[in-house]
């Protein structure tokens, strides 16, 4: 089939679950005459956007702000809360927790997994029962290879249930900012995320937020890493003297992200976030798709493509309209195809990727009423 | 009502007629090191410019880069091709064609206006007969305070055959790479349009652009300006000599512009922007509105709300939801509002227009079934 002559002039846009679409303001922040960390302006910054990530968490804990991707600040989180030898386990159901799981056997913890097949949701029971004896729990709150949200809540008070000191380390790297994530009330310590999520920020810098009760468990000169170290790190930042050079460009453009996202109450944030990808989950369905998780996270909407049509191909199809979405990722990537609004985009832009779904499919040859998918979408997003 | 609380959540969008949405590499375009007008890279760009504004037109016509508005460019093919005291026929039937008249009359010319009330069409008949005896013809293609697109080919054709020396200046500020425009086999002399309509480009550049014809006919050392002494002017920018100060970084970020709306034949990009408008006028039909033009321009829906409901409370209401577009113009500001995704915005946009229209209208109170506005843009996008 020739592509419609009119592709040109598509508006390119990230419809991906992170890098996002970055707001105008975050840009301007970012390409600012070359700011300096150590100035008395860089330090106050630097406290005032470590105090914004606390705001956008929504309880009193301290953060870190790591120069480096999600995986790093991961990492940071480990080697600098959790002893050397002792057993973590790790709960996957995904491309993502899979890798808490590596990372913590690299790096010479005692590692009992709890698994489940990707796209299923991990069991409260089975997790807090290898929770038993162990120091930490590393735990994926949503799992963008796969869609789902994994009910923290109640994986965190099993847990805690069976082990009280248990150190429960969250990546919720698509979820902070996005869904419903109450740290202290759900008893967790340490919450893991990064830049180009729903901070809708160019990638580069990793958010650890600690609890009091994890701060205090903070291991002095771990030896598992120096740039990593983030004992040091958050003493240093809670004076705004990073003991490294922080990338303060995406600090300045993180903290006008912020600023956005705090224009409201969290819970309208959730709310919005959740419409929103509602919608497109709905806009899919009515395309014969179906959501991989039975439940998803507001940050992704990961489908499974009618029979005949693979992730590859739906994602390969949006590209060449100039809109980046994604497969899935390996092993998985033909199995579904991932589409998002998690960044700077609104409920009148996830009405847009419904239209832009439609058009997809039909390039695809699937058959469905012309219509019923920005119908469904706008059904969600209007109700 | 109270606003729902999601509103400082939506993305601010110009969906008015001029300013519009400027892309990524526009802006990056005008953000470079300051460039130099005079060094041989900034020649180079102003020429290659100029050419791209040709081609955008179509026809071999010259182009004359203007730093003003779209009026400083009028006003500069206006004493740059006739002489004083001559008669200039303006056909009027909205603010914009109006001005030209008021302009005409303001520096001394004999003029003869042909009006009709807003919202109507000219009438090639009536143009032609006032036009037997006329040095010029000043004549509006799309008028944006009321969406009509005048009949240009028909008038002009009438025109010149009572006079066939006639020098037709058109104003296609709104019409320009947006709406069929064939200057050279509709016979017209003159086009003058501005940098923030379908260039895409911030305000601060007006374009003129001369038939053979009529650069054979343009007046040396006219007495009637010197600044907007176009006879001078494109002399000089043919040899990238500009005579004064261009905005430089403009002319960068037009070039830019430009390459977008280039990048797809001609007929593709009318179609595409006409087709993006009927959906606007579709989604207002939707919700009980008229366009109050018949013959509707592509740059703009101007839409009569239904019973009840004025053009200014529509542009508050979008306003307050970070939308802006327009109510109408004095002396009919009430009368209707205005709509557009004329500058860098696709299909999808539209779409996403339409949903914010029926959001608009819903908090305005009015009766309409949901998602009929919606639908109705969809249909005439996807069809």
């Amino acid at each position: 089939m020739t592509p419609p002559p009119h592709i040109p002039l598509n508006r390119p846009r990230l419809i991906a679950p992170g890098p996002v679409e970055v707001s105008p303001a975050t840009l301007l922040a970012l390409a600012q005459p070359q700011m300096h960390h150590r100035s008395p302006e860089g330090r106050a910054k630097f406290l005032e956007t470590r105090g914004k990530l606390s705001r956008l968490l929504g309880d009193a804990f301290e953060a870190v702000i790591v120069t480096g991707s999600g995986t790093a600040a991961f990492e940071g989180a480990l080697v600098s809360s959790v002893p050397a030898g002792a057993k973590v386990v790790n709960a996957s159901a995904g491309k993502f927790s899979e890798r808490w799981g590596e990372m913590a056997a690299r790096l010479g913890y005692d590692v009992t997994s709890v698994q489940k097949p990707w796209g299923e949701l991990l069991d409260a029971g089975e997790v807090a029962e290898a929770c038993k004896d162990a120091f930490a729990l590393t735990i994926t709150h949503s799992e963008t290879s796969t869609g789902a949200l994994h009910d923290l809540q109640a994986i965190a008070a099993a847990a805690r249930a069976v082990n009280p000191d248990l150190l429960i380390i969250v990546d919720a790297v698509t979820s902070y900012g996005v869904a419903e994530l109450r740290a202290a009330d759900w008893n967790v310590d340490i919450i893991v995320s990064g830049s180009q999520k729903a901070t809708a920020t160019p990638p580069g810098l990793g958010f650890v937020l600690f609890s009091p009760q994890a701060e205090a468990r903070l291991i002095k000169d771990t030896p598992k890493g120096f740039y990593l170290d983030l004992e040091r790190e958050l003493r240093g930042q809670k004076q705004a003297n990073t003991p490294q050079t922080p990338a303060i460009n995406l600090v300045h453009a993180l903290d006008a992200s912020l600023d956005r996202l705090l224009s409201v109450p969290l819970e309208v944030l959730w709310a919005e976030k959740k419409r929103q990808n509602d919608a497109l989950i709905a806009a899919g369905e009515a395309l014969g798709c179906r959501s991989w998780a039975s439940r998803p996270s507001p940050a992704v909407a990961v489908l499974v493509p009618p029979e005949g049509l693979g992730g590859l191909q739906v994602a390969a199809q949006l590209a060449s309209m100039n809109q980046r979405a994604l497969p899935g990722q390996a092993p998985h990537e033909d199995t579904v195809f991932r589409i998002s609004t998690l960044g700077y985009a609104d409920r009148y832009d996830a009405l847009s990727v419904a239209g832009i779904l439609e058009d997809a499919f039909t390039a695809l040859g699937a058959k469905f009423e012309r219509g019923a998918a920005v119908a469904a979408a706008w059904q969600v997003i209007s109700s």
